[in-house]
């Protein structure tokens, strides 16, 4: 069947993310660094987040209650009140962040909005991608923004269920072959890759896909071939 | 025309929420009772609470943050590790809280989703949103849950296009006049209010609410007259 909906990922395909992440992080390490080399802060911060990612889901919020943990985890319960007060000032700085647009994704979503359903699908929280959204310029072109509490087969389903389409009508566009392409094809979606040049490490596949409905692009701007004739 | 969807406010409609917020600050004003009086704390938090809601949103994330936040301001920047943790934890405790469905729901969903396209339209974070209709074993009655950033008149606009009806098809159904009832009214739709025994101060309104497509009910099951005939 032909492609109805094609739904965008937001953070990283849309718009710069992780680089404010690693950013965040570091300076996350500095404020710590007399207790412990910054590689080491790094494990133990990933291990308690991708801990608490079950109860906290996706997003700055739970970034920083899962940075409090981790300060006190590393301090041996020796956190001070200033190093809270960084941490709490390090979430609203993120989430106060300015949007980047990456390049030529106005252009993409310009040719593709008279012929498609255009859909924002992502992870995180709802405010903030909201925010992001409105800040970027293009919520314009965009039917709504989806908010999935997991990228996995069964909330792809949900998603289609929604947009009351057939799972082939559906395709994908994103940065991470874990969330955004692979479970896609898995559930009949169709699928482009478009590689970021920095992916959290929870993101981070080994695989190499191979299937019928999908393509990879190293700029989004080559997506457009194949989708509009 | 007649009504196609009802959509149905969560926290305090469906299942008891306000409770477990009330019974944490309680157990947070006790960490700090030697620097403040609870009422004291009370205002400080609900202040704290209120000015981060543009930035953090609803839901339990934020509410911990903003716990966090408060304990610096009261404490004069004297919090310690101990308090830091506790704080965290009673932010986990509220995750996990069991889900106490309110008397004549399933009753009422039973009756209704034969005839009505239901959802659930409500704030907070979605993956805890998900997890509490999960729990509350009513998933099978929705045909999805929207998670809206704020209930205002804008919102139920969007949520009214998602859902492909008009106005006066949609029916909501909550215990927030602010929230649930005033806004969709003034979109063109239809509201019943089904008061809860504990309103948050931010969502409390002094309004009586007159209008055609208004009622208000005492217990959620004398909604089923208005709506089966």
């Amino acid at each position: 069947m032909p492609i109805k909906v094609i739904a965008f990922d937001a953070d990283d395909t849309l718009w710069v993310n992780e680089p404010y992440f690693r950013n965040t992080e570091e300076k996350f390490y500095n404020l710590f660094n007399e207790y412990l080399p910054a590689h080491e802060i790094e494990r133990e911060l990933m291990r308690i987040e991708i801990g608490n990612l079950p109860l906290y889901g996706y997003g700055i919020k739970g970034f920083v209650l899962s940075m409090m943990e981790t300060a006190l985890q590393i301090t041996g319960n020796h956190v001070n009140a200033e190093a809270v007060n960084k941490i709490l000032d390090l979430g609203k700085e993120m989430l106060n962040e300015p949007i980047e647009l990456l390049e030529g994704v106005e252009e993409v979503l310009q040719a593709l909005h008279p012929h498609y359903r255009l859909v924002v699908a992502t992870k995180g929280d709802l405010l903030d991608q909201e925010r992001k959204l409105k800040k970027s310029g293009l919520a314009h072109y965009f039917h709504h923004i989806e908010i999935m509490s997991e990228k996995d087969e069964t909330s792809y389903l949900k998603l289609i269920r929604h947009l009351d389409i057939q799972p082939d009508e559906l395709l994908m566009i994103g940065n991470s072959l874990k969330s955004d392409i692979i479970p896609v094809l898995n559930v009949g979606g169709h699928a482009i890759h478009v590689p970021y040049h920095i992916t959290w490490v929870h993101e981070q596949v080994e695989k190499q896909v191979e299937h019928d409905h999908f393509k990879s692009v190293t700029h989004i701007k080559e997506a457009l071939p194949y989708l509009i004739s």
